[in-house]
């Protein structure tokens, strides 16, 4: 639980940034080098590797390096991650419209049998 | 476009922290006082001040006073952002599957038709 909550933080601290978002958006048709990646952006190619080590951290991309070029591809687990996150968060507000109706349900067949 | 990308900066930045996702948590049952969201938490008032500022700039609850007592409420709106970011990315990645798909069936049809 730990472990999956500080897994969390790192994904959203990840996706918290319009740059990584779009390195995301570019990896999603396919795997690219980091040369193609960094050429959409006006950005020091140290300033751009931040960003790549920082998706890589947080488990969002994978990279590897064959000869002199290091090509990056998504991985799709973080995402499920995330998903589980907001379907737990959505079951909460669920249960709580199940209940709301439950009260108004009671309340009304209280007023009929009057 | 510029709007819809700075408000997902806000969101993700806001859901990157366990206890400002305890506290979305808590709110997903239903609305509550700020002392009923930071009794569970060994935190200083302040400190817990801002992480519910945090939540409230970047949209995810709303905040109403009422005499002495500031009542905290979800919002559900940013959640709708996310899934929208989450399901255009999805898209991308199914889109490339169908690609490879057609990319394999037409290598396979290619070798029958030898």
């Amino acid at each position: 639980m730990e472990q999956y909550s500080a897994q969390l933080d790192g994904i959203f601290q990840a996706l918290a940034d319009p740059t990584r978002r779009a390195v995301l958006g570019r990896l999603g048709k396919g795997p690219a080098s980091i040369g193609e990646l960094a050429k959409p952006f006006d950005m020091a190619l140290p300033s751009f590797m931040k960003h790549i080590h920082f998706l890589e951290d947080s488990g969002l991309i994978r990279t590897r390096k064959a000869g002199r070029v290091r090509t990056c591809a998504i991985r799709k687990r973080p995402f499920a991650a995330i998903e589980t996150w907001l379907s737990a968060q959505r079951a909460l507000w669920e249960a709580r419209t199940d209940r709301l109706e439950q009260f108004v349900t009671a309340v009304r067949d209280k007023g009929q049998a009057r």
